[in-house]
């Protein structure tokens, strides 16, 4: 039974990698696209993340499985609880990556990507990329090294959305009402999925460490 | 054993619908705050969304606790599992409540309500009052007719999101970056109270009839 059940843990694992790796490619295309202006890449970012979401929910019934047949206790219960908050999280930041890759399709044949802000979404996007491609290593390794990365990646990016904030209400700013929405919105985004990810990290912490409330805490909502 | 579960099962409704009513009451204060300017009750709802967050903590707690004392299976153990779930949105809509509160603060002593929106966002906060108190109301009663209701205000929400953008895109509109950052953030912030509400009225009705992918699908993220 014990051997059943860790065989049902690494086939969890293996899957939030698998969506944790989607979701890097998402990110990826969609800051691509965001970037470029390319609609065509914006259009497949959106269509793919209906697969994030089927494979999230897939992971939730087997989680529910696994907690039905196999009624782990303590830490295993707990890992398994976790799972479930974890795909939630993954899912939100594809719905993320999706909605980057919305604005872009939105703004079309203009660039979604404000004047003036260029090199700060750039620097977003590489960032949440790397996010995304750390957050799957965490999964993968459980190296907890990785969780103080993400740590520093969020905070990074907290700091670029300051700045964009400051660069909007600067007396500098000329962007039109359109170039601020997109700014705030894109802002936005890029922001919170690195609290997304940091939740998740925050998450194998826990369960490799024990303590449970820093989860909510740390994270922004919306 | 079941008596035992069956209390347990309420203790969980009970907390949920306790969260309920303080998101409601905590979405009513941020509502009025950012209308009026009132940085005092602002500052209120700022402080007491720790009081949710750590509620919402303590039900996890207890929910993991049935899992692994009572190991409830079948429909039984897919209500615990929605609990969290239920907790989880629940967080996430008291935290909203504090980001409007926050966008109060921010802007003291100017209003952080632009102007030309003003009515357009009191109706939006009317809604998000009532989504909130009909949200407590269907976990209390279970009645599934508030789910439809539910789903209409949302339909209510996305449509004055949809014209508060109209509105600050328009020839007409006047306002400054700082006024088309606010519009954004605030019209966002209201439409996702909506979002997370209906998540958790379409996991209600999906204890009670049974399709579960439902409940990824309508909800937008971030």
């Amino acid at each position: 039974m014990r051997e059943v059940f860790h065989q049902s843990l690494e086939d969890v694992q293996t899957r939030l990698v698998e969506i944790a790796d989607l979701v890097a490619v998402a990110m990826e295309g969609a800051t691509r696209a965001f970037g470029t202006g390319d609609v065509a890449l914006a259009e497949e970012v959106i269509e793919n993340d209906q697969v994030i979401d089927d494979k999230a929910i897939e992971l939730d019934e087997l989680a529910i499985e696994i907690l039905a047949r196999q009624q782990p206790v303590a830490r295993d219960l707990r890992i398994v609880v976790a799972a479930l908050r974890v795909s939630a999280s993954l899912e939100r930041m594809g719905d993320i990556a999706e909605h980057i890759a919305q604005l872009t399709r939105m703004r079309f044949p203009e660039r979604a990507i404000p004047k003036g802000l260029k090199s700060t979404f750039t620097k977003m996007g590489e960032i949440d990329v790397e996010v995304a491609r750390t957050l799957a290593d965490l999964l993968r390794t459980e190296d907890l090294d990785l969780v103080n990365k993400l740590s520093e990646l969020d905070d990074q990016l907290d700091a670029l959305h300051l700045s964009v904030f400051e660069k909007v209400l600067s007396e500098a700013w000329q962007g039109e009402a359109a170039a601020t929405v997109d700014a705030t919105l894109a802002s936005r985004y890029h922001e919170r999925f690195g609290d997304h990810a940091l939740s998740v990290a925050k998450k194998v912490s826990y369960l490799a460490t024990g303590t449970w409330a820093a989860d909510i805490e740390g994270v922004d909502a919306v």
